[in-house]
């Protein structure tokens, strides 16, 4: 299974001589150690891959110790979060020149366990847990694992653990700051289930940006339910029957969103005139094309995912570290959220100065 | 880094002695080579675990010339396709403890020949390649690889290589009998972009079928655009004002039959009743929120990764494998394509028998 068996194998002299550097200089540039500069690094590899220079990785790990592999451990089946968490997670290690070993636990412990096995197994330098919630779960492989690990959109229990979260809360203050900014002020909110802690946290951050402008969240219209279409369309019914004017719907997903916004076209209620609208998790795929297109919050998984990473290498090299560090959001502003002067607001007056 | 350093590793003999078996069983087990009785390798793992046995993976890769480790090359951002066939891949590769360098090339040249080097320098017994579409892509790293490859949903331009696809004929197909049992008769197709493989594919399936029963497609009802619900909504616009009764609509994705169901919702047209809908992908966020639920196809990605990671421990074994796999696809009715009496269907005589 080897390649190019049948002529001598380039070596390293062979790559630094034809870059013009010399031989530690080339060893740096391919193990990825070291300081050089971007120019020396990409002639070097440019010349090694043109030779076809392989080093043999195995013999290099067991002279140094480490293997310049790292476990991800995955466990998000329908994919919305990890799938850029992971290319943010692959780009940044791969810059390090580290392998990334994919193990997709999909939640359950014995699949995780065996994963961790075959890491342990493996010596791997270090181990990144994904999840698909950021709730508390419990630490991988308990106390004695030995092996750095740190936790990116999932949340370890232990307090000593690296963990990197989206900031939630700051989610829910942009949402707050956008929608009184386009003079939105009876604000009610459709989210999902309560036991999320990321739920609690996005309204905390939604009351406290009202609460800057002497506003809270409409009284009896914070609705819990499902992660769904379904529950936002049950939601619009709930909100309508209880004759209470609301002018915006902060709502906890895009899908919730979508279920919303399609609702509310079925009853005659015009978004963004009437009611402003905004989701939660920029997925593409249903924000761009409800109708209208929703105003989200990007929780920024892909560079969530490099911070993690970076978190890694940072343990891996000695550095200590611990605890959890939460990341800002970003709004991205569609036309749900479109400042207009609204029939169902009263309070609409400073909508036109807005904008 | 390493684990538990400060106490006795276990060794195999601890192992096999725990379980009650040979030495050369609990190291088949370990392995995962000849052949076990399930119960047999489960109690040897079992024991091993217990004992927190350790092989030394690198070690033992220096000695058997293998490295029981597969790269994984994706390129599908979105993850629509690739989460599946990861979860199918990491699962066939994991049982025969194989483990999965996850490469996320995103479809780019430079970062896949960067992945390439890597995967060679650790010296990969084989290399999975994943796509977003099933249309002829280059060999990956040219003629002279020497690492066997194995495509998945991608199909390698050489036709010596292995490349394992779904049958979107038989997709078609399957779509085109559903209909006629269903009593449909006036069939249009909005679908997507003409280059891509599967849509010629898929509408020769849905034609053989209909053909079968003496029917065709509508003629100028097959509308092709692009992947979306935007066009799917366009396409209804197109299809009503071409006056043209038609009892059913077989759509490219469950995305453009979202688009489709919204507007036939808008314009008045009931589904099913007026208008049976089906989808392809059957891809769950939109296939079970569309009102109502859309009857789909589902391409089993997750059982083409399987398959596609089986075929690739056979080239690693030597057995020689070349050529495209097609693996059928299978039908999920919902209520979308129920049976009914359809008022713009001037055929629809034999509806209520099918019932």
């Amino acid at each position: 299974m080897s390649v190019s068996d049948s002529r001598p194998r380039p070596t390293i002299s062979d790559v630094a001589s034809k870059a013009g550097v010399a031989i530690g200089t080339a060893s740096k540039a391919l193990s990825g150690s070291g300081q050089l500069r971007a120019e020396t690094r990409e002639r070097v590899l440019a010349s090694a891959r043109e030779l076809g220079y392989q080093p043999n990785s195995l013999a290099k790990s067991l002279q140094s110790g480490r293997t310049y592999t790292v476990g991800l451990m995955t466990s998000d089946s329908v994919g919305r979060f990890n799938q850029p968490l992971m290319l943010g997670i692959n780009d940044a290690l791969g810059a390090g020149r580290m392998s990334v070993f994919l193990c997709d636990a999909r939640g359950d412990g014995v699949r995780e366990q065996y994963f961790l096995d075959s890491l342990i197994a493996r010596q791997v330098d270090g181990i990144i847990v994904t999840g698909w919630r950021t709730d508390h779960r419990p630490p991988l492989g308990g106390d004695r694992l030995g092996v750095p690990v740190v936790y990116a959109y999932a949340h370890s229990a232990d307090p000593a653990d690296v963990s990197v979260l989206p900031d939630d809360e700051h989610g829910g203050r942009l949402v707050g700051e956008h929608l009184v900014a386009t003079g939105r002020r009876r604000i009610a909110v459709v989210t999902g289930p309560v036991d999320y802690e990321a739920v609690p946290q996005r309204e905390a951050g939604l009351r406290a940006a009202l609460a800057d402008a002497g506003l809270e969240p409409l009284p009896g219209q914070v609705l819990h339910g499902d992660w769904s279409e379904s529950w936002g369309r049950e939601a619009v019914d709930i909100l309508l029957s209880q004759q209470t004017a609301f002018d915006a719907v902060f709502c906890g997903s895009d899908q919730i969103a979508r279920g919303v916004a399609d609702q509310l076209r079925d009853r005659g209620v015009k978004v963004p005139t009437d009611v402003a609208l905004v989701g939660f998790d920029n997925w593409e795929v249903f924000a761009e094309t409800t109708r209208p297109p929703l105003t989200s919050i990007d929780m920024n998984m892909e560079e969530l995912g490099r911070v993690a990473a970076r978190r890694l290498l940072d343990l891996i090299d000695g550095t200590p570290r611990s605890g959890v560090e939460r990341l800002p959001c970003r709004i991205v502003v569609r036309e749900s959220s479109r400042p207009s002067v609204s029939s169902l607001a009263p309070s609409a007056d400073e909508t036109a100065a807005t904008v």
